[in-house]
């Protein structure tokens, strides 16, 4: 099963902070920021050479972002790993005893699938799954 | 600039259930651990189609990793991001008020050059700069 890491996510505080370290500091492509309404938060995009890094910001103090930010501090967030096949890596992923957070795969507006995996099955790492969008 | 995501750490306190999941379930390609005795661990490697995945488990309880670890808790330790040229990244980084906990590349026995720069600065992110050994 090929595997590939799509992007890092980031928990940030201060986006202008942030960005002026990917951005401007490292100089990664910035192509810009998206607002998640759904998940109360926003999200800078910014383009390494093999993939992407995402700065999400809490846009409430009670967002699923904001929560983690308050346990954990910012920094690191979760690992995106992009597969070709979903529900394939979900199946062996929950044959191998690991736990799923979603029983099935989320699909976005853009017709591309994710599902993530428990942080307590892996050893504190959130790991998404991602599969693009057929073409 | 051009900047690509080399590797990612995983800070972890158990080598065989974090190799379940990385290598057995995911089905990573595992090309070996490294003993590292100048930082009290071992490093499991895994391949991805585009970057590596370090599983870091600390071999003392005194170790920077232990130490992470008891603050922090097991999961992402830090990225790992390589550059063609580590002097003028590092400058980059540093004029642009940015701080580096290395003030000069070390160097690997390996050839590669390698500085972090502070998670104070980066908020909260342990960011490797990496280049490859001349070829």
């Amino acid at each position: 099963m090929p595997i590939k890491i799509e992007h890092i996510a980031i928990a940030v505080t201060d986006m202008d902070a942030s960005l002026a370290f990917w951005r401007d500091a490292l100089g990664l492509t910035f192509t810009g920021i998206e607002q998640v309404p759904a998940e109360e938060s926003e999200i800078a995009f910014l383009e390494t050479d093999n993939a992407h890094i995402e700065l999400v910001r809490p846009t409430t103090d009670s967002s699923g972002i904001a929560r983690y930010i308050d346990k954990k501090g910012p920094g690191m967030h979760h690992i995106c790993l992009g597969v070709a096949d979903i529900e394939a890596a979900m199946r062996q992923i929950a044959d191998a005893g690991f736990e799923l957070i979603n029983e099935t795969p989320r699909t976005r507006d853009n017709g591309t699938r994710y599902a993530f995996v428990h942080p307590k099955s892996t050893g504190g790492v959130l790991v998404e799954l991602y599969e693009p969008a057929a073409s």
